[in-house]
């Protein structure tokens, strides 16, 4: 029996973090055992921040390169550009007319934006374009496009698997038969939440982050700035509230775990010696990677080469559900 | 000089009728003395609406052996199919990332359907599917792909063309270059509204229309039915205030109306009689037109490669406007 398909995208909005890959990249890597694996990159859904060519131009790679360096086999799963498959922007317009307004309306990302602007006393739609208002169709369309079976999401983004297959269903139902396949979410459990240096959960709007691939010397002193408690070095400390602990334990093993959650709690061991331990497992698991990171985003050829033959790849699918759903509504094949 | 391009749309949503031909169809086509006229049969639009596809076919072809026996000349001005070019929809999305979302909800087609929602107490964003909603955003992409100067619109859809300026204007100034022309509404001043059948605006929506090409016979029936008072035929009458009358004006030459109108106010002409003369008149300018009418709808073949070769021109200034926003936004060209 055929693998089934799953989907991951991740937005080239700044240079990938810990949070990222522990959230985002790291569990859909583990996917490619179980399933016929694919990734894109979201440069569409980034316009909506991202409004300078030269960022756009340079997260592209970025996210390529560190995708690679984490162990994505282009031979093995496809990994492309949203850019290079123009048949998604189709796909969007088409379910549009088969998506209700009240369901966008209901959409988290938007929600949060209206909430901020009333908090502050600001007109609703303040500030929202119609990208990050019309952002849950466009997914739709990046997952509908691909036959997608699984979309491994953090529990945030789960409202928009089930907007995706809502919007599918509809589709079906009015064309009486099987034109898209319905999609399912997966959520990671384990990694909802990777903390950010101040304690926050990590992310690029707080101002939290730890980029994964920088030079040893700025790695350490990124993790020298994680916010700690005020205890003396001879206290006894408890790594249960600790972020340092807390990142150190997406590092270590468990035997590594406990032997620092020990010497925590025995007292003696000041905030710069946990940060130390960090700093060093964090070496150890990210050093081999950064070094084909630094490797590939040298070479601009290849990740080219690597994400138009992906693109090429993805577009073969895309042409064909796309032909499907134009037949289904009458539009000349 | 080059001549400037104008764009004219027309939504697959039926049979055409009189109100399309003199509010829109006749316009449009008399611009193609002084523009560089495009036309296009706009089946995405369509869509938000038209939920069967034998209806999207059979309506298409409609429209399009209208267009082209109303006069229209494939080989001096371009007529495609919205959906012939799909680069429509990624420019559509690329729009959406600089389109306020407040400039959504202020546009006429939402605003009028929000009203009846609240009118009749149901939620404000019921049965509005977001293709109708984000439908000047498509609109905005079918008028920038081509480069556009000139839109001419009903007095309605003026709005639209400020729209597509505004978001076009954004674009240019976020990448400091003009990527897209700025196009602007001409408004076909004598045509704003053509009366239907019961007095009112001649629209679907009413249930009051004439199509255009339809047997001798049935024209006469649907003229005979158009709203009269209760004057006897003894009576004078007054032409300004009669729908009849109304209908007349559009079809006949001046000397023609005096005639009509001196028979009108002297008395002893029946609405029987006056019906009779607008028929006539009817007749007169739309039967050569049917003739071509009915001879294209048999001739689906000659349709499709008229279509296909407008649309494969399209695509090629499409592309070249694709290219560069693309550029401009850091995408892969």
């Amino acid at each position: 029996m055929d693998k089934k398909i799953s989907l991951t995208g991740i937005k080239p909005t700044g240079m990938p973090h810990f949070g990222n890959f522990f959230g985002a990249i790291n569990p859909a890597l583990e996917l490619t055992e179980k399933y016929q694996a694919r990734y894109f990159i979201a440069d569409y859904h980034a316009l909506n921040t991202v409004k300078k060519p030269q960022e756009m131009i340079d997260h592209t790679y970025a996210v390529a390169a560190t995708w690679l360096a984490c162990g994505l086999d282009p031979q093995d799963a496809l990994i492309y550009r949203q850019s290079d498959v123009p048949e998604t922007h189709e796909l969007a317009t088409f379910l549009m007319a088969f998506t209700a307004k009240s369901m966008m309306n209901k959409a988290h990302a938007y929600k949060a934006r209206v909430q901020d602007n009333q908090a502050s006393e600001k007109d609703a739609d303040i500030g929202v374009n119609m990208g990050l208002y019309t952002y849950p169709v466009l997914m739709a369309a990046d997952i509908l496009l691909y036959n997608t079976n699984i979309v491994p999401v953090g529990r945030d983004q789960k409202q928009h698997v089930e907007i995706t297959a809502d919007i599918a269903q509809s589709i079906n139902h009015n064309y009486g038969e099987e034109i898209l396949v319905i999609p399912e979410a997966i959520i990671s459990e384990s990694c909802d939440i990777i903390i950010g240096t101040d304690g926050r959960k990590m992310s690029k709007s707080y101002n939290n982050t730890i980029p994964l691939f920088q030079a040893p010397k700025k790695m350490r002193k990124q993790i020298m700035k994680v916010t700690t408690n005020s205890q003396e070095i001879e206290e006894a400390k408890d790594p249960e509230t600790c972020n340092v602990f807390s990142l150190y334990k997406l590092f270590a093993n468990q035997e590594e775990q406990d032997a620092l959650a020990a010497r925590y709690r025995a007292g003696g061991l000041g905030w710069g010696h946990a940060k130390q331990e960090l700093y060093e497992s964090v070496e150890r698991k990210f050093s081999p990677m950064r070094e084909k990171y630094d490797a590939l985003i040298e070479d601009r050829e290849l990740l080219d080469k690597i994400l138009k033959e992906g693109g090429e790849k993805a577009r073969t699918i895309a042409s064909s559900t796309i032909s499907r759903i134009r037949k289904a509504a009458g539009f000349p094949c």
